[in-house]
């Protein structure tokens, strides 16, 4: 047998196998359709139109809720690949492999965890620091608490979010972190931090958004609590402070020379996956901010969040430009393209609260965040590729307390059946006084202070490490490349002549290159 | 404190810092904890199921309606990747930054002109030819009209075909027209003219589709009135007329030679992206076409406007490439996206009132289209690098006109409850006369030579100006490349070696290659 | 008038002439504005909200459902783009253009084969084996069947199906396959073994999974019928097996060497595209597998399939990677995105029988098929460049014999108005006795056996055809590349120095590439 399949590589064996094989086929499936013959004619189709049982209107809200939170949810997933093609594409070539497999791998990893501990940790009951219910996802009913969504569907939605966190956090530690190390660092923001605090924010009665809020009443918010629609703080200011205390304990890659010491950030390798990476990320934040109602029936506030994500985005990408502009006399596409997700992020938490005026004062601000956070990160010697850290965390913290200015006054929250507009949420500049932005204040102090001193023990600790488990790569390896040291490939390879064509400044063609010589080279190829 | 982090550079003050900063941190999430501890295994969670109220059926025309428009919005945003991805591919490498920047950049200005003036030119309430209501979003209601669509909601879908008209006639005056330049039309076409001309087509009382109708009573169309669906007219054909006009301004770019002087299109830096890019606007097209319903509750309407749109651009696709190959025995991929994308702009009018019969023949006729424009084109020395004016222009008026031909006399207009069919579109080749025809023809003209002869106007005008403002870059910089003088980068930044590899034809390896070389000249780099 | 075309090319004449067109038609635009002069501000909007209908509840079923199904046919057809950039960047440059016009030509052809035929032979009326109701969509209804969708959205939904099967063939036949002979076999593919195989599984009347079922008796399934859910076998077995056809057919590319003769796998060219076109894939997977369910009334169901598909997506790609590493100690990224993919193909029969756990468990598995079914090609040297036939054939009988051993029992089949749970689907582990695994299995090889025997004979037949029409290329057109043969150009064209800027790994610049050269080499430009 062996020695038959052997004789595969040649040619004319091969079309014999196929052929015997095709035959010997063909009789089975003549016998086989032989034994169907006598029924070949007699079916007929059923197609017959059943009548539709009678329906109750309340029928419709969990089909509705449900198609609106999956929707979303695939948006949101989609997000991993515009950060897939951001990071690599801000980042150099020699480790864009390293970013896509991380990215891949954080994914799956992040997918196994918030199912066995993560969700749990996260929406399960407990008590306002941690749930302890649903492990392995077991015991769950077919809705997600009173929402209407089904319980697996609004699963998704969270992992989303989850996988979206740890994301965030890769992309100011690109370029130098030993892949065990990212799977080390990977396991404790997917697995403890992200959904932990993520409880306390959103969970069943965490204690910093439901909770009995003793805090609250300590400083005085006069009943108002701590709001992150869809998680400037939980997400994005999460996975940014941890991307800072990440980049702070791996120090800067090799060859990094600062703006102060006459260098300046490394040339991006490809910047069409860069901006077209961002606008994907714009596209998967609709299913970001609207699907977190977690209800179509709220139709008025997921236009409105929809809304006001979009013109946030435009006010940051806009002011980031024209803020730079002045300075270095050039358009600059990063930083237009780190000002609409500077924006992005600074509208998460207030989406839904705001006027589409308050959403362009927000991102506009926002645009003014990210380039001053990207010379703050410059002056302090921290090397962050992709901006992450001025994008996620310093928006996120913007964002958190822009509510507290911004909020109108005029909505409450969603339900599974529309808005419930009982209790609403006022801002300062809306006539509400400081209560709100005192309860924002807590909130976004409490992640700043809390996950980053966490943070900084975890990847501090995980950088003492001796071997290969270390943070860090080692020296030799960094500057042979983490793509071909950690994952066996570059990222590209060219042939030149086949299927790529160019010319240099001066017109010439490299030696052998043109298309007589391509025939020439042929002959030479192994056959 | 400056000094301090000046020192943070150094690997070892780092970790001091850190955890020392850890430290102070713990200690304060430890206070924090105590106040808490009181609370710790006092709190349960709510999660109690509470009880729907009665819902009545028309509550749900609402959400259904507002949530097809909103994920149909999203389609249409994501084809600024598409034209990205399109637009860089197949342009050159030197002037691809500045594409993705435009892009990016006429995102920004377009959202916030269409919020501050552009939806009120063309959504608000006025007379036939312009609209003055709801400037900066002032006085909106929660539905707009009577569409059952929250206002927003509606907003964000056109603010999404407004950015797709101004990204149109971006295309064809690629790689010589100043970011200044840029600017300054940009504005005019996102904030005057498409909302303008758009509302005559589709605003409150426009003269074109909705008025008093006299232009339509002096040709005698017999009561018909000018219809585009989805915007052939309004969004391509204007998009396309623009950039004919821009390319006319801005002449042709330095080194291009035609094909009857000899030489022919220049070579597209990127055909991966170009084809992908053209897939994702067929993506977007979904949203494009089938959204234009603004309602899911005519769900026959949007299964056959969805599986129109498919099959034309199949058509499309196919014709094209098989009207070329006898010509060049080449598949020429370039053309094969260009037809299919004929044949979505030329469906986009018609799709509603068509059967799939004339679908085929409406994309088979945008096929040819695409082909016989590009050759015009180029007869005629316009250097369109994308093909705008030839796909939008052409099969744009091809597709308004198409409705007059192959409407089948079975369907009205879409409403939020349903299809009202009490009215009919009837095109000649269904026995309905030539009245439909003739009204067609009627609002393609109108656009062909009221927008065209404005945008000329608009493009010899800013062409006129003087220095940094002109519509043209300057020689030199046009000949330095538009990416590195205006954006001050190149697109991309190869490091041979790292995380790339290549093949030259002979198979031989340029000099300080191979992998032994890689760690000398590793020795060499600034650590 | 010619001569005066041919002076446009001239810069003066062109301002000219572009200022007389725009002042005719100016006048023109003049004289429509005094037509309507007197109309200007007579005219006011209507726009006075109407009155809605009373609905009756079920009057949202079809809304609804089609929504959903429409939604998810978007998100399949977005697999293309996924595909383009998955083949495209595991092959290697000089194949490039080729793979990305098969995916779009197929794409159009299969529309309109599925138009005129394919849909007719599937889910037409007809016998067990064969449909013939609806040739070119003729006779169709409003609603397909019974399932409350309008027609041509379950069209669309099912071209996307058919299209991805077309699609997933060319994946193993990749870089040495004609462009004619692509076009036979695709015809093959997609009118006719996709279609009738589809008709037994999917269709009204189907054998295997609707039929009468003599066969299920004679093997005595008791009662259990073939079930595939979302199409591990219909789609991605029948894709796989042909591409497995067609790969022993054409034989290796020229210069492939296989690992047991000292080489390995040619290499990928651009793994960015590579890994991102594979998360792109598992996006359009939530279309493929949670709507298939045709029904978002069975709300519940959507959120299972979405789940389980996200789940077992992630144990593949983990256990891929972690399978692979011990071997090679890298972190292999192409592993990695085939093993996800292996998972969701898996898991798209069993995604809605059954629990987040078994999904888990089925997605492991495949994880571990797909390296060990790569190997087996290499070992066979059988050259599938993109891992077709482990994916998704092996995989898909993977998944398909997996749902008779991790069926829940729980869970029937979904119908437009929710779950049927009254004949649920009881696997081995649960159970449910090998009943329903005699059933999967004699599913699978049916398909195994009647497919790949069809398509031996079809492949092995076009490779038989003499001249330009044989399956395979002759070998010099191989050796100077497909892309530049058959579609005249290369994917890339690289400029250096415009908008390209680069290091040799001795970080020295080749010659004539400083910015300095730059303006002397602009000189000598064609101008």
């Amino acid at each position: 047998m062996l020695t038959r399949l052997k004789r595969l590589k040649d040619n004319e064996t091969r079309k014999l196998v196929g052929i015997v094989l095709a035959g010997k086929m063909m009789a089975v499936v003549l016998v086989l359709g032989a034994m169907q013959a006598s029924n070949w004619y007699l079916n007929s189709a059923a197609g017959a139109a059943t009548a539709l049982p009678q329906h109750h209107p309340n029928d419709f809200v969990s089909p509705i809720n449900t198609m609106w939170v999956l929707v979303t949810a695939f948006l949101v997933f989609f997000m991993q690949a515009g950060f897939m093609g951001l990071e690599a594409g801000f980042a150099r070539s020699r480790e864009t492999v390293n970013i896509l497999m991380e990215c891949v791998f954080d994914t799956c990893l992040c997918g196994l965890l918030y199912w066995a501990i993560g969700f749990a940790f996260q929406f399960g009951a407990g008590n306002g620091f941690i749930g302890h219910q649903y492990f392995f996802l077991h015991g769950i009913t077919p809705a997600y608490g009173s929402t209407g969504v089904a319980f697996l569907a609004f699963w998704l939605f969270q992992f989303a979010f989850a996988d979206t966190a740890s994301t965030v956090t890769s992309g100011a530690m690109v370029g130098r972190t030993s892949f065990k190390g990212d799977i080390l660092y990977s396991i404790c923001v997917s697995g403890f931090i992200y959904p932990i605090f993520g409880h306390w924010v959103w969970g069943p009665g965490g204690w910093l958004e439901n909770g009995s809020g003793s805090l609250f009443k300590t400083f005085g918010t006069g009943g108002a609590f701590f709001r992150d629609f869809a998680g400037s703080t939980v997400v994005h200011t999460v996975g940014g402070m941890i991307a800072l205390a990440g980049a702070i304990a791996l120090g800067p890659r090799l060859g990094r020379v600062f703006k102060r010491d006459g260098g300046g950030p490394m040339p991006a390798h490809d910047l069409t996956w860069g901006a077209i990476g961002g606008v994907i990320l714009w596209f998967g934040w609709y299913g970001f901010n609207p699907g977190s109602t977690l209800s179509a029936m709220d139709w008025e506030g997921i236009g409105r969040v929809a809304m006001n994500t979009t013109i946030a985005a435009c006010a940051g990408g806009m002011v980031a430009v024209m803020w730079v502009y002045p300075q270095t006399k050039k358009w600059d596409l990063g930083i237009s393209v780190n000002g609409f997700l500077g924006g992005l992020v600074a509208i998460t938490a207030p989406c839904y609260w705001v006027s589409p005026f308050g959403a362009v004062c927000i991102g506009a601000i926002a645009g003014i965040v990210v380039p001053l956070g990207i010379n703050a990160l410059e002056h302090f010697r921290i090397d962050d590729p992709i901006g992450a850290v001025p994008v996620h965390a310093f928006c996120g913290i913007w964002g958190t307390l822009s509510l507290g200015l911004f909020a109108t006054g005029q909505y409450g929250i969603p339900t599974p059946d529309g808005a419930d507009n009982s209790t609403t949420v006022n801002g300062l500049f809306y006539g509400g006084g400081v209560n709100q932005l005192k309860a924002q204040f807590i909130g976004s102090l409490a992640c700043i202070l809390i996950v980053t001193s966490v943070a900084l023990l975890i990847m501090f600790g995980i950088r003492q490490i001796r071997g290969s488990w270390n943070l860090r790569l080692d020296k030799d390896s960094e500057l042979e490349g983490l793509d071909i040291v950690e994952h066996g490939t570059p990222a590209y390879h060219v042939e030149f002549g086949y299927g790529m064509s160019y010319t240099t400044p001066t017109g010439a063609s490299l030696p052998g290159a043109s298309s007589i010589d391509l025939k020439a080279a042929s002959e030479n190829q192994p056959v």
